[in-house]
């Protein structure tokens, strides 16, 4: 069985994939999952010292990792001890999930058709993919596209032109024309002349209440999943990159960019254009002032701004004169 | 009669929404207009001290103010005095209003037709609203979507993906793919888990030869309009968020975003990926450079760079060594 | 013979153009081109002391130039000598090429048909111009639209949504949803109340294996072309202004902005919102921070941060404190 919704899964041995370890118990991979949410049969990896205590507490049952970090992964982990953690990475999900790597067009597009949803309003020229749900009073305006497996809750108003692949949508969410969301994010190991995109199995998950200005991008995960947690809104042209969560009651406005795999708390509001890096962690009521550009974690409470963003004292007298 | 074009109105007398006052005169409110618009019959509101002399001079029949406010108000004019008054603002915009505060889909659009508009030329899968008004020589590309009662003048070009609702276009602009133009703005009252949309009963004005680069998101006005001045052009991915009026003959680089209700004068030049903050004033021939900034009013004929803004001057000294 | 793919050309003799001009010989001009590109019978222009040796070496057979400059030119050319060369240019380009200066919507555009592109796959609704030509096993997404005359590779995968127009694309490029490409920059002279549009007849050339995000446009250039290089990689809602060449084997995170004429080399990486100046020009193996702004030329292997952009051991010193 295929627990992920939106991509085609090979039933893989982990010898087939990693023909040159020894391992005793030749399982078929599961799932690819990230340290703290894989379980047994699962395949995850572990590429940076960062990752320390979820690596101890993993429930995987094979591991890509390297020689200086295998130390730290539980005793009865299979270890994959590998130079390049990611592009092993990227080479095993190729194999498993062997259409992550690309948004091939879904060619399950239809027109969408009242009779198969009866309580969902439709404009002209949405196209639904094949498995798509879509709850009662939900409003879909025209030219939008709803890609295969997706799920919509009810009362939703999704604008026109919007595209949504690989996404699990709550209640009464407001999408605004021409989103983009679900798409494979900016993930891929540089190598000369012929760069591995890395395939994105994980998918975007926007919980109840969520309103979403016109033009965002946001992208699914790559092996995690990218998340905006309730009541939160965000403005005009804001980009989330892979993996980033949002959490509740936040503020977002105008072209605001995350990058990669950053974890933002609840009740965080920042200005326009403000950029945050990737990788860190925001804690809850933080406030960000516009065109900042967030290069550190910042703990619960802060209110910071500024290129690179200080506590918002220091930015006023850094600017004093 | 309905004086706003765009959004249905229901004639509910002032005791209807507002219970709890006592008035002489309980009149059908008209309109909902900012302070300095309100005419005999209109409701406005006046919420900060900056705008005390309009609030002096205001036509408005009744007016939504706090306590400390109240006083700088003609004598004549019916007070509904509350703690909050963007919220209050938002349940009585919602009441005459009901359908303001979230961009529903255009129900009434249809493929467009030559016969209805003899001198337009459109291409391929236009969709075009009830009542909307498009003059002769206009040319609209294949896929964009003109909503119910949008005004086009003539000889516009509007390029393809193209969204327009709630706006009122003149003569020989051009529109380039995929700009989004008169959805709702981002403006809510923030309540812990269920913010309260504001309603949108604004629309947008663009004036003769503007014009406007691809993927341009322009927002409707909340309770006033926003605007963009005789041939002011516009580049790529430009963010302009509720009530921005920008002057004439200004020439906006990419990226550039403002925060809502800005005023910029003529003759503004501002650099790629500036940001301008919400509620600034900004004067006549001014100059922003690239990536700035701008936090504070300017004055005419000044050059500013840096973030925050400066003098163009103490920019350079700044960033000397 | 029109050399030029995308536009309609006027065979114009150049005493038509320029009747004020004394010349021997009244011949027909073949193509306007930058110094470096044109050769017999080609009209260029030279406007700076910047491109001096190219001037020196310009095979053209005219030049619209400066008093100040035309000495610079080989004796053989005819000089067009005037106040604003730039002006001068686009009144001349508007002669020779009528529908360049405006992105009129392709008239030409059908309902992709699988019979015509045999080893293509279309989604719904994709659009396709005349001329257009597609190789073999290429995928584009639904509501997509193929202008007139772009040349796509092999292997290519298209998503939905996307405009590309005046455009020449390598093999195996990923282009995502909602990407604009090859429409008319953000150049014109400024006029009081009627600036007047500068017709753009270049076009986007992409190399093979280049990847593309979410949301970007990608205007074509003036009177060069704009490119991009082999295996370069751009994340979402990334902006780049006509003229700019972008080498091999870059990564370009999103929001990045590029104003008009930069040349960036092979192996450059920027980081998320940076924005880079025009005319400028970067050099190999460049590593740019995230929200930088660039405002000078980068020699070969610098990293540089901030904005304004300094080495970046510069950059972590002057933000110590």
């Amino acid at each position: 069985m295929n627990s992920n919704l939106f991509f085609k899964k090979k039933n893989l041995k982990i010898k087939k994939i990693f023909p040159n370890i020894k391992t005793v118990k030749n399982f078929i991979i599961n799932e690819v999952k990230p340290l703290h949410l894989a379980k047994e049969s699962d395949l995850t990896f572990f590429d940076s010292i960062k990752y320390k205590s979820q690596a101890t507490n993993t429930k995987a049952s094979a591991c890509i990792t390297t020689e200086k970090l295998e130390k730290y992964l539980p005793a009865h982990i299979k270890r994959i001890v590998v130079k390049n953690v990611l592009f092993e990475l990227a080479m095993s999900l190729k194999k498993i999930y062997p259409f992550a790597d690309i948004d091939y067009p879904d060619t399950s597009l239809k027109k969408a058709i009242n009779n198969k949803y009866k309580l969902v309003k439709f404009g002209n020229n949405v196209l639904v993919g094949k498995n798509a749900k879509i709850s009662t009073n939900t409003l879909i305006g025209s030219n939008s596209i709803i890609e295969h497996n997706v799920i919509i809750g009810k009362e939703c108003v999704i604008g026109s032109g919007v595209i949504i692949k690989n996404s699990i949508i709550g209640d009464r969410v407001v999408i605004q024309d021409d989103c983009k969301i679900g798409q494979k994010g900016f993930g891929f190991i540089p190598i000369n002349n012929k760069n591995v995109k890395f395939p994105h199995i994980g998918k975007v998950i926007i919980e109840n209440d969520v309103e979403i200005g016109s033009g965002c991008t946001i992208d699914r995960g790559s092996v995690d999943d990218t998340s905006l947690g309730n009541n939160t809104y965000l403005d005009n042209q804001v980009h989330i990159a892979h993996n980033v969560k949002i959490g509740s009651n936040c503020m977002i406005a105008g072209q605001v960019g995350f990058a990669g795999s950053s974890k933002i708390g609840n009740n965080v509001s920042i200005g326009g254009q403000a950029g945050i890096s990737g990788h860190l962690t925001i804690g809850n009521n933080v406030k960000i002032g516009g065109g900042s550009g967030v290069v550190k974690d910042i703990k619960d409470n802060q209110i910071v701004m500024g290129y690179p963003a200080v506590p918002f004292r220091d930015f006023l007298k850094k600017n004093k004169k």
